[in-house]
């Protein structure tokens, strides 16, 4: 078994985000010389998130929407007592979930033809970590 | 350690639609020989999604219907300027994911007395596809 | 390749609770001896959820407030002809998803600085078991 660890660090201009990280990943993937594996993806803070989905800007839009109709932002939120004022972020980091874990076949990625891989940023402007991790073979 | 890769495809009937692929992926665990391990299984696709829970027809209709509340069919949403008329199908695979892990024991998916997969289609009747990737030895 | 598993068992005194296992899961970690790999943690019941986020008492009343909101308690659901009364557990888990992953870097947990596990009862009082599969070298 082979396993190969490497971080990304980001620093947005804007407090919200989207980056897509499919082109890092499948660097990640080649630098670790697995073939056959997973590949684990994870934002290290709980006010991002990582998925997979289509690399269409409109439909980018309606995701964002979409975050702000079910996790909206708020000044009440109890989390904000600590001084915070993120506490939406906690919420869509939860509702898209903070993580994905890519196949690896051939050496490469084993993605369907619309899926890319993205690192939602909810609160940035600061600099934040994300982890792939790759098991295999 | 072991791998092992399967795919399974779909072309739905009707538009949307559940199936239950416990037995499939159980033929998957048994075919890879592995003993000890996990099973990835996801989606190939962005409109589909792949979960655990009760095979019981009420809670799939209540699963129906709350996801339609939550990521609702509209014909409006900006990723449908492409053509396209998905976009609910989009947020519904984010909402419930598109990919799970399942555990394996001794040879066999070691899930809980009530845990089932399954797939989830919401934009079908073409030709989709599954991974199925298990890691172990 | 070197896998370690173990499972832990939760009767809660409240039919909801969340409960903190970052301690438990860095001890199977340790028992284990990967020093490289992946944690992979999840429910074996489908009315309860593992999820990562914030270890802070104030979110954790805005959590359980917003599922109630996104999943709420109704006394109508159909699966609620077969006898039971929790098709709220059932969304509730699927929103948040029963499982996670956790990367293990030098023989540790490989989180971010205010990442934290938790397990989310949706229907306790009863005994319920959580499976903690580490696979790795």
């Amino acid at each position: 078994m082979k396993s190969y660890t490497k971080y990304l660090t980001f620093n947005t201009k804007r407090r919200r985000e989207l980056i897509h990280i499919t082109r890092e990943v499948e660097d990640a993937v080649r630098e670790s010389g697995i073939r056959e594996g997973l590949a684990f993806v994870s934002a290290m803070h709980i006010t991002a998130a990582v998925f997979v989905n289509d690399n269409e800007p409109g439909l980018h839009q309606d995701i964002w929407e979409w975050l702000e109709e079910l996790a909206p932002y708020r000044s009440d939120y109890r989390h904000h007592r600590t001084g915070e004022d993120n506490g939406d972020a906690h919420l869509k980091s939860l509702l898209i979930h903070n993580q994905t874990l890519l196949p690896i076949t051939d050496g490469r990625l084993d993605l369907g033809p619309w899926q890319r891989v993205f690192y939602a940023e909810f609160d940035g402007q600061r600099r934040k970590r994300l982890v792939i991790k790759i098991l295999g073979e």
